[in-house]
């Protein structure tokens, strides 16, 4: 009796534990990269794809007067261009995702797992005060939670 | 005493259960995609890319003869079509990924997301018996991490 007392406390902890120590105690800014490229969103579709390749990067920040306006993905290459037959010239202002999802530096994983979930999305640039300071993606999660 | 020894096991079994149970006990099968566009390789980039759009998926595998060969995903669309400036009706042999990065339905997610991160792929088909059964991507993982 006392024994199967024990494992229901053991079994709630360890619901706690791993639900919000390691989700809700890690902060968006300790693993997001902080390494961004932003561009002014008149440059062609086919010098930011080059930018991307050459960075190793699945999004780049899209920005007018000098303030984040959209975020430019590898799905918007597949959709936009390829599918949708836009020419490679055109500028990114017209295959961007707008207006942008982001996240505060300070949120923490549960809450950035949570977005991406229910808006769709793998990459979630991270703003503070009107300033793109870096980016999260679904790989960034997932190298984490492997790392756990 | 007592107490202390309590707190002492309690950690230690945490620790365990949210690294080996959470990862480690789930498996591929289980938070898959089931669904998964299989492509003769010689299909259009541009068809292939409407396909995505429609289905709403980043990836689709690519067959010759029936068997499995390679994957295509939005990166392919970025990298090859808009960087490099390939034909939107180039055959999707020319800009798939190959050889195939698979996982086994029964391979647990801390092996799917550790396979993710050292081999830098965010989508995974899952192949048994030299059959595509589903798909685990990146968001699949973040999808299930987010939900615990």
């Amino acid at each position: 009796m006392k024994f199967s007392k024990s494992f229901e406390i053991l079994r709630d902890t360890t619901f706690y534990m791993s639900s919000d120590t390691v989700h809700q105690k890690t902060l968006v800014k300790e693993i997001m990269s902080n390494s961004v490229i932003s561009v002014d969103s008149s440059i062609t579709a086919t010098d930011a794809a080059k930018m991307m390749e050459d960075t190793g990067v699945g999004a780049i920040a899209v920005l007018e007067n000098g303030s984040p306006v959209g975020i430019v993905t590898d799905r918007d290459f597949a959709i936009k261009i390829t599918a949708h037959s836009y020419p490679i010239d055109t500028p990114i202002r017209r295959i961007m995702s707008a207006p942008l999802i982001s996240i505060d530096p300070n949120s923490d994983l549960w809450t950035a797992s949570d977005l991406m979930t229910t808006r769709n999305v793998r990459k979630l640039p991270v703003i503070d005060d009107d300033r793109i300071i870096g980016i999260l993606t679904s790989s960034d999660l997932v190298k984490y939670f492997a790392s756990l």
